[in-house]
C-alpha cells in the first residue's frame, strides 16, 4: 500500500544505508491450502531513503503527546529529538505541551525547543516531559499555528483518535498549500493497534501488572477463603490481562472484553468461583477493564454523587456481586479489591518496550524526512512498515482465541465457565 | 523492670555466650539539665540465658501469626523454627494456622508442623505460611487445646490486641496449673508500638510507599493541574507517611493523624492546596488512613449499600472534598486517587526488615527456653529488650512533631496550613 | 519442511481445537522487487493436533536441562509438566538431573518425579530445579536407560550442542525398535538460534544488562575521566550488547563479534575512546564476549596458573590495552571492569520471557504428543514452529548490521571507528 | 562533649523550635551492675540552635564529597542545598567537583553554583553530582581559594581521612583569621564509622548485596557441588557481609577481619567446606575484602604486571586455594567468583537510606548555621549528635561478636571453623 508524499525527494540523505520505497512486507506469513485466499495488503516497509524531502539544515519539527500516560512516552520523545539532531542534523524541534491543547494557543502553553541536553535523562522516569491530555483540537486553529510557527514535520505519538486528528491537520494543512509531514507513532498500552504486531508500553503493563497479581496472590493465599479482584487496563482487547495471566501463572479466572461471560446459574463465573473457594480455599481474579460490559446495560445504571454514571466499572461490579452472592451461599470469604492502573502507566519504560520507542521513532523520522505524511509507524513480522492512517480504523485487533496467547490463560487459570460466543 | 518466670531455670544452655537478668537499658539516653527527671524505666536485655526452665529435647512450641498482612511474618515464623531446632534442638515445633482461629478447635484447621524443610524458603514470598486472621479466640477453648496437645511455649506474632490475648492465655494456663511461656513479636507495619523503636514491616512499607509516591508523582507531573491523593496505612500514628514522604521528596502535603488540621477557609489545607496548583501545576498528597477523622464526624455520616459506614475513609473523602472545592473555584484540574495498602503490605521484607525479624526471632526463643512469660521483644537504643505485655498498653507511640522525621516532612513538602494543637 | 512422525497418530486428543500439519509459516516476509527469489523454505506451524500417536494415560515423559543457566528453565520445566498433566492427561513424568549426565545411570543421580505440587513455585526463582550440567552423554548408554525407565518422550532444553545430542538419542532409539519423540526447546540466553525470533532468557538478560550498565555510568559518571568497561554474554552474537545498549543509553562504545574492529592507529578504537574521554570526561564501553577474538591470536597466548587460556578473555584484554595506551598517552583516568555474567543469567525470567517459556512448553507437549520427533520449537514472524534439529545447524543468526537492532546501536552510541568488514 | 564554635552566635534563627546547647546524649545506655563503670562520654544533641553565628543573607557555603562511591551521596547534597536555601535562606551555594581536588584552583574545575533547580532530581540517581575523588589537597592553597571565594561554611561529605583534611582546613582558616565552619558528614560504605550507628549507603549496600547473593546461591544450587564465592566491600570490618548473610539467609561461610580464621588442617576453613560440598552439595562464601588478610602476608607476595600488590585480594586467593585444595581432594566442583562492589556501591539510596541523608544534612545545616566547626554529625540511640572530629579518629567501629548481628550470621550459617582470637 503507498503512502503520500509531500512531493518530490531532493535531497540526498546523511545516512549511509537505505531502504527501497518498493520494498513491502507480508501481512499474512501464513499459508494454509485448506483456507480461503488470504489478505494481500502489502504494506511499506519503514527505515531511512536515500533521498530527503526536506532540507535538513531548513526544517522545522515538532513533536505532541496526546491521551493516557503509557511507559516510554519519553522514549519516543527523547529518540525523536536525538535522531533528528545527530542523524539527520535538524536543529530547530518544539514540543508542544498538554496534548494537542498545546497546538491551540488560545488554550495551551509556549512549546518548549527541545535539545539533546534537555531530552538526556527524560527516559529515566515515566510519564511525559510534554504532559499530556485527551481530546482533539480545532484543526483550523491549529493548522494556523503549525504555519505561522513554520513547522514543516508534525510527529504525533497517540491513540487512533489522535491519529485520525494528525491526518486532519495534513489534510487542512494541504488545502493552505503548506506541506506539513505528520507522522504518527501509535500508542496504546491496550496493544490493540491493528498492523502493530505490539506497541510500545505494553509489555512495560505486563511486567508491573505481574508483580501486582504477585501482591494479590499473597492477599488472597494468606487468609480463609482469600478473593482478590484486580483490575487492569484494557476496554477493547484483553491483551494485558491474559499477558499478565500468563507471566504470573497466579490468576484463576481472566475476564476480558473479547469474552462475554454468564455470571450466574450453574455455568456461570459466580458458581465457578464458589466451586473453586470450597475446593482450593482462595482465588485470584483479574479482570480487564472493557470485559462484562453486556452485564452492566439496561436499569441498573446508577449515578454517584457528581453525575458520573457508575454502573459501568466492572471491577467493583464484580466485587459487589461476588459479595452479595457468597453472602447468599453462606460461605466465609475475605474480598479484596486492587485497582492499580495509575501504578502500571505510569513507571519508566522497561528495556524491551525502550528498544521498541527507539525503533518507532527513528523510524518515524525517517519516513518524515522523505516527505510521507498521513501514517503511522507500524510493525508486522518483526519489520517496521508505513501505515496510512486511515487504514487503522478500518480493522479491529483483539485476542484470537486460538491463539497461544487465549490458550495459554485458559492452561494457566483452568477457568471453565459459559460464554457466549465472541 | 522485671520478667514473670515460669519457675528455675535448671538446665544449662546449649550456647556459649550469655547474658545477665540483671543488665538492664535506660529508655532515655538524654540528659537535659533544664528538663524534670526522666522516666527512669529500666528494661530488661534479651538475648540468651545460662540456664534454660525448658528441656529442649522434651519442649513443644507453637507459633501464630494474627491480624493483617506485614512484610516479614514468613522470616519471623522461618527464623524462629531454625533457632527453636538447630540452635536449642527442640523437634517438636506446630504452627496454628489462620490467627487465633488455629487455637480453637472447633474453628480452625489442624496446625501444621513445622521443620526446616518446610520454612526453608518461606521467606521469600509475602504473606504469612500460616495464613493469619483478625479476631479474638476464646481463651479457655484455646487453653484446653494447647495443654492437650502438650504445647510449652506459645509464640505470637501480632499487634498490640494479640499481644493482649497472648496474656490471656498464659494466666488462664497457669490456672490450670500448665506452665505456658507465651512470648509475643510485636508486629504493626504502622511502627506505632511504644518500646519499639522499629517493628518489622515498617521500613518495607516505607520503601513500596516510596516507590508508589514516584508514580502518584509522575501522574501529577504529566498533565496541566495534576493532583494525587494517595492513602497510606497508618491509623493511630503517621510513621509510614513521614518516612515515604521524606524518602521520596515528592509529596507537596502529608497528612497524619497526629496534626489534625483545618479543610476549609484561608487557612486551611484546601485553600492551600489551591494556591500551590495556580503557582506550581501539580500537587501529590499523601494521606494516612486515620489522618483527619475529627473532619468526618457529626452528621456527615454515611453508609453504603452494605451497610457499612463509609464517611470515616479520609482518602476518599478529600478526594471528593478537593473536587468539589476546586469545581467552585473554577480551577481546571485533572484529580486522581491511588490507595495501594494491598500492594505495600503483601510484598517480602526487604534486607533490612529480615534482618529485623531474624534478630526479633531468635531473641523470642532465648526468653522463652529460660521460661520467661507474659512479655513481648523490644528493641531500644538498637538493643533488644523484654518487655511486660502490660507495659505495652500503658503508652502510645505516634509522630514526635520536633522530632527529624516531622522536621524532615514539613522542609520536604514546605507545606503551611492551619492545624488544631496535637 | 515436513517433520518426522514416529508413526500414525491414533488417538483422540483432548483439546478442542487444532492445527493442521498442513498449515505453513514463510520464512521471509518480505518482498522485494529488486532482489534474487529469496529463500522458500516453509516450516510446519506448531500446535495442537486432531489426533495423537500416544495414549496419554500410557505415556511416560522425560525432561532434561543442558548447558549454561539461562532465566526460564524452571518455567519452561513447570509448563511441560501442568501442559502433560492438566491438559493431557499424562501422569508420570521424570526429571533427570544434572543436564545429560543424569541420562546415565552411572553417574548420575536418580530422577524425580516431576507433579504439578513440584513444580508449583519454581518459576518464582532462578536457574533450574532439574540442575544443568555441559557435555554430552554415551548415547547407547542413555538409550539403554530410557528404555529400560520407559520413557516415550524426552523433552530436551538446550543449545545447538545439545539439541544434536537429542537427535542422536532418537536415532539411536529406532535403531534399537523403541519410539522415542525427542522434542527440543531451544536455549540461548545469547539469542543466536536461527528459526527462533527470540529465544526465552535475551529479554531478561537485556533488562538486567540494562541495569547493571545503569551502574557502569554512573560509576563513570562519577569520576574525572571515568572508564568503565562491561563485558556481557554473546559469544557468536552481539544481540544482548545491542538491545541493552539501546535499552540504556548509556553506553559509548558496543563491540559485537559481527565486527572485527581495529584497535590501535588513528582510525582504531583506542584513538577513538581517547577522543571520547578528552572532549566528554567518561566512557562507558560493553563488549560481547565474542568481539575482538581476531585480536588476541598470534603470539599472544598467555596461562594463568592453572594452566588455564588466559588471553581469549576480551574484557581483560581490552581493560589492560585501554591501560597502557592512556598511561602512554598520558591522560589521567579511572577505569573500572565489570563482569556481570552470572548476575544476569540467574534471575527469574521476566514477564515476557515466562510468557515466551509457557508458549514454548505448550507447543512442545502438542508435538511430542503427536508423535513428531528430531525436532525444536521454533518461532518465526510470532507463530511458533517446528523445526528439524538437522536445520538448526545449517545456519548461524548473527546480528544484520542494517537492521533496526545495530543502526539503534550506532546511533546511540554515535560511535566511530575502523572496524573490518564482517 | 563540647563542640568548638567560630564566636557568639547573634543572629535570631527563621525555625520556630530549637535544641539547647546544654542537652546531651548518653554514648551507653546499657546498665550492668557487674561490669566496670563504663564509658561516660556526653555528645551535643544536634537540632536547629536559636541564635546563629552566620547572617543568613550574607552567608556564602560551600560542598564536596570525597573517597569512592556511596549509596545517598545525591540526597545529602541535595538536602544541604535545599535546607540552606528554603529553611535559612542560604542564597549562595557552591558545589566544589571532583572531591578535594576541586578546593585546589589549579587542579580542579570550576565549582558549580547549587540551586533548588539544580539539585531537583538528583537523588534520583546513584553516584555524585559533584564527583569526587580520592587523596588530599593542600591545605594551604585550599584555605586560599576558600578565603578568595569569601566560603563561611564547608560541608565536608566523607570518611574518616576525608573528616580529618576538614579539620585541617578549619585549623588553618583560623590561623588566617577567617572564620570558617566546617561540618562534616560521615560517609562509609562499611558502616565502620564510630559514633554513628549507621552510615548512610550502608542499609542499600546490604539490600544489593542480598539481591547478588541469590544469585550466587542460584547458580550454586543449579550444578553439582556448586560453589560461589562473593567478595563484597569490608575492609576493616564485616557489618556488610554479616547484614548481607542475616537478611538473605542463603550463605554459608561468612568470613569478615573481625574473625581472623584458619585455613588448612581439619579444623580449618577448606576442610569446613568439603565436608559441607561432600554433605549438602553446594556452597556460598561470602568474604570482605579485609577478611584474611594474615593469610596472604608473609612470602607470598605478588606483584602483577602494572607493579600493584596482587596477593591481597582475598577473593582470588580463597577462590585460588579452594581450587587447588578440592582438586587435591579429587572432589568434582564448579566455582565461580563474583566481586559485584561497583554495582553495589552505586545505585541509588534505598528508603531508609534516602530518610538517614536527609537527617544527616539538615542536621548538619542546622550545626554550621550556629556557627560550629570542626565536627561531623553523628548518631547514637535514634539520637543525632555533634562528634568533634578528633573524636572519630579515637577509636574504631568493628562487629561486636556477641552482638546479634554476629550470632545471627553464626544461625545462618550454622559454619564451624577455627579461629583465632580476634
Amino acid at each position: 500500500m503507498n503512502i503520500t508524499v509531500l512531493g518530490e525527494a531532493r535531497y540526498p540523505s546523511p545516512l549511509s544505508h537505505f531502504v527501497s520505497d518498493k520494498i513491502r512486507v507480508l501481512l499474512n506469513a501464513v499459508i494454509d491450502p485448506d483456507a480461503p485466499p488470504s489478505d494481500d495488503l502489502l504494506l511499506e516497509v519503514a527505515g531511512p531513503r536515500e533521498m530527503l524531502y526536506f532540507d535538513p539544515k531548513k526544517t522545522r519539527a515538532g513533536i505532541v503527546t496526546c491521551g493516557g500516560l503509557c511507559p516510554g512516552l519519553n522514549n519516543v520523545i527523547r529518540s525523536l529529538v536525538l535522531q533528528l539532531h545527530h542523524v539527520y542534523g535538524v536543529r530547530e524541534i518544539l514540543g508542544f505541551v498538554n496534548g494537542y491543547q498545546g497546538l491551540d494557543p488560545w488554550r495551551g502553553a509556549e512549546p518548549i525547543p527541545l535539545t539533546p541536553e534537555f531530552v538526556e535523562d527524560i527516559h529515566k522516569g515515566g510519564g511525559s516531559a510534554l504532559n499530556t491530555s485527551r481530546g482533539p483540537v480545532d484543526v483550523s486553529v491549529a493548522v494556523d499555528n503549525l504555519i505561522r510557527r513554520k513547522i514543516d514535520i508534525l510527529f504525533v505519538v497517540g491513540g487512533d483518535g489522535t491519529q485520525r486528528g494528525g491526518a486532519a491537520l495534513y489534510h487542512e494543512a494541504k488545502l493552505r498549500g503548506h506541506a506539513l509531514a505528520v507522522v504518527g507513532i501509535p500508542k496504546t498500552i491496550d496493544n490493540d493497534v491493528p498492523f502493530v504486531s505490539r506497541t510500545f508500553g505494553y509489555l512495560t503493563a505486563v511486567e508491573e501488572a505481574t508483580r501486582i497479581l504477585t501482591c494479590a496472590h499473597t492477599e488472597a493465599h494468606s487468609v480463609e477463603n482469600g478473593i482478590v479482584v484486580v483490575k487492569i487496563m484494557g476496554r477493547h482487547a484483553g491483551f494485558i490481562a491474559a499477558g499478565a495471566t500468563v507471566a504470573s501463572q497466579d490468576v484463576n479466572f481472566t475476564l476480558v472484553p473479547e469474552v462475554p461471560f454468564v455470571l450466574d446459574g450453574e455455568d456461570g463465573f459466580l458458581a465457578a468461583l464458589k466451586r473453586r473457594i470450597v475446593k482450593r480455599g482462595h482465588a485470584v481474579i483479574l479482570v480487564a477493564e472493557g470485559a462484562g460490559q453486556h452485564l452492566m446495560s439496561g436499569g441498573e445504571k446508577q449515578y454517584d454523587a457528581s453525575g458520573n454514571l457508575k454502573s459501568k466499572d466492572i471491577g467493583v461490579f464484580l466485587r459487589d456481586r461476588i459479595h452479595t452472592y457468597l453472602k447468599e451461599q453462606d460461605i466465609p470469604f475475605t474480598l479484596r479489591y486492587i485497582d492499580p492502573s495509575y501504578l502500571v502507566r505510569s513507571v519508566p519504560a522497561g528495556a524491551e518496550d525502550a528498544i521498541l520507542c527507539d525503533f518507532f521513532a527513528r523510524n518515524a523520522v525517517h519516513a518524515a524526512m522523505a516527505g510521507k505524511t498521513g501514517l503511522v509507524i507500524g510493525q508486522q513480522h518483526d519489520i517496521f512498515t508505513h501505515v496510512p492512517i486511515e487504514l487503522l480504523a478500518s480493522r479491529k485487533k483483539q485476542l484470537d482465541l486460538n491463539s497461544p496467547e487465549w490458550q495459554g490463560v485458559l492452561s494457566a487459570t483452568g477457568q471453565e465457565f459459559a460464554h457466549f460466543p465472541a
